[in-house]
């Protein structure tokens, strides 16, 4: 039987994952794969703590170019993220003519271009199902099960992190500060949760899924970013009132001329399939021209679920490697000549509906005041709740539902009503995505 | 640039579709692919209906030995459905050397030994991602992106009409025969439904998951089968009130001997995502060892919808042919040689929280018959309704729901039960998947 080998660098929680599933499932593998895949080298500045897992002392290594030189290993799997070194390695892994796999978005959104250029030319493989939604197979179905549709947009729930806090500050009515605690007690939140809760890792992933939905890369700096750090367990009762849950979402839309890219909390109406991805859970929805729409939801975290799917890029890769298969599949989706740069659409001239939260003085006046310049914006009140009644000079929230308005206009009043003597402190804004 | 020629014999609602995406994305598949898929040629006994996409005169045929005995043809797309004759066309493609795509669940549930056995003899490829759930991914999903996992459980809503019914049932609280005529009126159910309505669909398609997830060939007519005619619309009510939305589900879980597979009206809570999936739309949820749980939701019909799914396959093969791979993938998931029989379960062996609805006389004693009856076969009741008060003589539902029991025991005590005075009529029985 033919045997495929593997060298993983980085032995933290996902390579251990890795790891076990190549262990315990071996067999199930080799079923269904009709060859051996086997776990040669692993490279890891620590070798000495245990993670549980049986391995032969001669696996390990602490000499990344155990692997990146050793002219056996067939796949390399880089799993120690960030940009470098594991950009290095990468880009030598290939240059030895190395099949590559790796979980690492942050890599991915900003190298992607050097990297699969690199894999075009030597005729390679690159495996990232991993760096986005954990388990969910969304790389697989934009690049294969998509393919002939025009995609338009992807939205998604793609950070575990920000969704455990979410969806705990809306079951249990806690406030920003007590569910991140909870999630780092739980082991859901890094003891630096910058990334997550302010929208960087999932804008990293939707910088990766736009090139493969589109065909064009990002600068990952042009994408507008806003994370969960603002909101109050008074948006989420707010939005539990007008029927909606709040979720961070990444989007990408595409109409045909410009991309608008966006990370930022919104509402989503309760009914939706989306709303009731809780917890840790990840979904990601595409529509396109074809098939209307596929929401597919799982793990997007985890040493297993993510560890499946580094598994899943393995064989697929040893199927090619099998098979004699060369380029098969493009990296991006699309050849890689047919990478195009499309423009990015400035925010302030998107469409949306708007939730927004004013704290204000309880007095006469106010809501003609604040609805005023709304209306001199061309923007019209859907709904609006005074959230209970201010004693004497203490402010109460002002919450209102907009129709669709175009978000500069929505930006301008914001500012002229935030001069607004009677009221104080700085206003939310929640798009609403339907 | 490459050319692959494709031959579709059947130009029915989803041959339709393929034709025009066919059509209309050929630039966007040629980015992706890096080569041409071109219809060469279509095969109907009917080829001067106007389907409303321009095809050349001498595209179309009634002969389909113009496809099945064209040297120039690469791929042959069966979407004619049924046994015959679409396994004979089937079967002498691949003698003929051409990859197959097909949509046929109905073949696939029951000859799917012979021809899967002859795509491997031949070192050819066959798609049927369409057979199953429309646009959603499942079957690429099982077998790659899973494919290092042992799957243990997969529960699908993949019957769009049956959903469509149901979801009218239970959004307009109207009746089964109400909601069936308009889902015929909307084209969302056919003329003829009972393959629809009465799980007959559904078992084909969990008869071909189940092969794929565990590597066993499954007797067709072994699958425990029931329908959703016995629903009422008081069952959709009682579902409401216990907080559960009633859904046609195709199951499938293996515990490692043997397998559960069976076809049933099914009560899930209404906070899972599942419960949100409606109208037409089709979801399948796949559990397994590692990854957890994975839902996949999307368009389970429509021209266009399992038209991209038909391309998508297309689009597959197409990359092995240029590439030069052959036998890359296994067509169930395993290799040939390693699908073995699993014995089925018993579906007396199984164990299941129920809802039992009764038609009693409301008289003092009738509960207390029928809990001791059930009590007498070790069922305990979770939380019990009656609906309404009788008039003298008429008789009342009386709703329970039981806690986790052996449906062995449930059947032997609904039988009891049934003979008994104060019972009328036939009891309904419905079963809770959490």
């Amino acid at each position: 039987m033919k045997e495929i080998n593997l060298g993983l660098i980085g032995f933290g929680t996902i390579g251990a994952g890795v790891a076990k599933i190549l262990t315990d499932n071996r067999e199930i593998i080799q079923k269904r794969l009709g060859a051996a895949v086997c776990l040669t080298k692993i490279a890891d500045l620590d070798i000495e703590t245990d993670r549980g897992i049986h391995i032969d002392k001669g696996v390990l290594t602490t000499s990344v170019d155990d692997i990146l030189e050793n002219p056996d290993i067939d796949i390399v799997i880089e799993l120690i993220g960030g940009y470098d070194p594991a950009r290095a390695f990468i880009l030598k892994a290939l240059n030895n003519k190395k099949h590559v796999v790796t979980a690492n978005k942050a890599l991915l959104a900003k190298y992607a271009d050097e990297i699969f250029t690199l894999v075009e030319e030597k005729g390679l493989s690159i495996g990232f199902e991993a760096s986005i939604g954990g388990a969910i197979p969304i790389i697989r179905s934009i690049r294969e099960a998509f393919v002939a549709n025009r995609i338009h947009t992807i939205e998604g729930i793609v950070n575990g992190t920000a969704n455990y806090i979410l969806s705990k500050m809306s079951d249990e009515n806690c406030d920003f500060d007590v569910a991140l605690k909870e999630a780092q007690e739980q082991g859901f939140a890094e003891a630096d949760p910058t990334f997550d809760i302010e929208g960087i890792d999932s804008a990293h992933k939707i910088a990766v899924l736009t090139r493969l939905a589109y065909g064009t890369p990002v600068k990952f700096e042009d994408i507008n970013v806003s994370g969960i750090t603002n909101i109050t367990s008074e948006d989420i009762e707010c939005a539990r009132e007008f029927g909606y849950r709040i979720k961070l979402l990444a989007i990408s839309k595409y109409d045909g001329e410009k991309i608008d890219i966006r990370v930022h909390p919104a509402m989503i109406p309760s009914g939706h399939p989306m709303a009731s991805v809780n917890g840790v859970l990840n979904a990601i929805r595409v529509c396109d021209d074809m098939m209307d729409e596929n929401i597919l939801a799982g793990h997007g975290a985890g040493a297993l679920p993510t560890g499946s799917a580094v598994v899943g890029d393995v064989i697929e890769i040893a199927r090619n490697i099998k098979s004699n298969s060369i380029g098969r599949l493009p990296a991006s989706s699309f050849q890689n000549s047919e990478i195009k740069h499309i423009p990015l659409k400035d925010i302030s001239t998107i469409e949306s509906e708007y939730f927004l939260r004013f704290n204000v003085l309880d007095k006469p006046g106010v809501l003609s005041n604040i609805s005023g310049i709304l209306g001199n914006h061309s923007i019209s009140i859907e709904s609006m709740i005074q959230k209970g009644r201010g004693e004497q000079g203490k402010a109460v929230s002002l919450v209102m539902m907009c129709h669709r308005s175009l978000e500069g206009n929505i930006q301008k009043a914001l500012q002229e009503i935030e001069k607004l003597d009677v009221v104080s402190g700085k206003s939310n804004l929640i798009r609403v995505e339907k």
